[in-house]
């Protein structure tokens, strides 16, 4: 047992996985959660992720040794300054946020005195969003990342590392800005391309010719992409600005390039560019 | 039985695809192949994608009823050229390109009198390619385009079209010059953009930081759809010129409005967008 009480704030696929995988492994003893929505809460006890909830904050978190963010980015703030008087000494506070950078040290310094924050983000996701979409076995073999800082204490993430091993997870630890560009590439970018595409084809003068009619696997691939939670992707774009902002003067960069190519109708390195991409597919986990 | 002997001209994927299909449903007599690698044309005799198969062109398409083009674009001007002189009369030619354009007039331009050139377009595909990865049933439910001009003959539209929908293939009437601008949008751009984002994720001061690494379900859907053969995709590419950048161009706007959204920071504004991509899923066809 590495956590005698877990709580988890936002019992969705993320949070309610972890609840299930982490009960699963005996990684914790007991799990909380916490929810705006009783209904769902009711279904995560029933799917078994938690344990018992509650609906006011100070009662979730009061006797917890684990707090996990397990809400949208854009929430944190305001959870940590709300949950931060109630917690206990001792208490570790992580989450499961696509973005880290600045957000990180914003979150340490929102902790009382002997409570540590860790930034955590494992990349495990699917299309479906809520917690009816959690498996006990999401985190297995997915890579998971830590995100210390100067002040981060190496007991407690060592015993964050340890539940994300419990549940199946591969921890590495990066610096918070390193994460939020690296995150920014490959995975941020693609959503933002996958957008991009689809609105391209919402614009009306495309739309009058219904080309959607006539897609076929290529574009289903995207729209899977385009496919998960609206809230959470608007955070994403809106607390890695920087990072993705960089990323898609990258992207914009390379379309030009490209389009040099095709108007020079140059097919050697039209050729050498799909060589390219096998180079990106090796190296891709296939999990 | 629509057409007594289908020639296929490069018996790959597709190709041989149809010649199962063909063969299985009883819409040909014979089904003879043209390649030049006896090695993959043996293989399909043995599949049963072609009943026998001919090293020289003449021989080929001599006795041919139908002779089916199913090499990249970028073939079909000069094998036109070589093989009308022993066409008899009344064949019937047709493709499966993904460009057709200015392409069609000129192939039409290439035949003999009594010959018939009539573009085609089955839209299906599979990342695999070559005759191993045919089957049957690729063109079950599919939409096939026939893209006529004002010198096309009813009854020959009629016979190609009975042909694809025998191999269960939805078929329709597209000018062809729309025909490319549609699959500029929904197929050729969708592939411009993917192989874009693996090119960006191959930059050097992108790849210093291992990226990819740290990649989970989104690229790997991307990785999928840059996948599909090099040399068709290059020649689709420099075929389709003139509508991909026209496509590109739609979309190069559509990341600049984007990313104002991004760096004014309008949630809601991003909101809609997710939503609007929602419409553009909802269109696509399952299969």
């Amino acid at each position: 047992m590495i956590f005698k009480q877990m709580t988890i704030i936002g019992v969705g696929l993320i949070g309610g996985s972890l609840g299930l995988a982490a009960k699963k492994k005996k990684a914790v003893k007991t799990v909380v959660g916490y929810g705006r929505r009783r209904g769902a809460l009711h279904k995560a006890v029933s799917l078994n992720a938690i344990d018992r909830y509650f609906l006011t904050l100070p009662k979730a978190v009061a006797d917890a040794d684990l707090v996990v963010l397990a809400t949208p980015v854009g929430t944190f703030k305001k959870l940590c300054q709300a949950l931060a008087p109630h917690l206990k000494e001792g208490t570790v506070v992580t989450d499961v946020g696509s973005v880290k950078g600045q957000l990180v040290g914003e979150l340490e310094a929102l902790m009382p005195e002997k409570v540590n924050f860790v930034g955590g983000h494992p990349i495990a996701g699917r299309e479906k969003s809520g917690v009816l979409a959690a498996t006990g076995t999401l985190f297995q073999g997915c890579q998971t990342i830590l995100t210390p800082t100067a002040q981060s204490k190496q007991d407690v993430l060592r015993q964050v590392a340890a539940l994300w091993e419990a549940v199946g997870a591969k921890v590495s630890e990066i610096d918070p800005f390193d994460h939020d560009r690296i995150l920014g590439m490959v995975s941020h970018l693609p959503h933002f391309v996958a957008y991009a595409l689809m609105e391209t084809l919402s614009h009306p003068q495309v739309a009058k010719l219904d080309p959607v009619r006539y897609s076929a696997g290529g574009l289903r691939d995207f729209t899977r992409i385009a496919e998960s939670s609206p809230e959470m992707w608007r955070d994403i774009f809106l607390y890695n600005k920087t990072s993705m902002l960089e990323a898609i003067d990258f992207y914009q960069e390379t379309i030009e390039k490209i389009k040099k190519e095709i108007s020079a109708e140059n097919g050697p390195g039209l050729l050498e560019l799909f060589e390219r991409a096998k180079v990106i597919r090796e190296k891709a986990p296939s999990k």
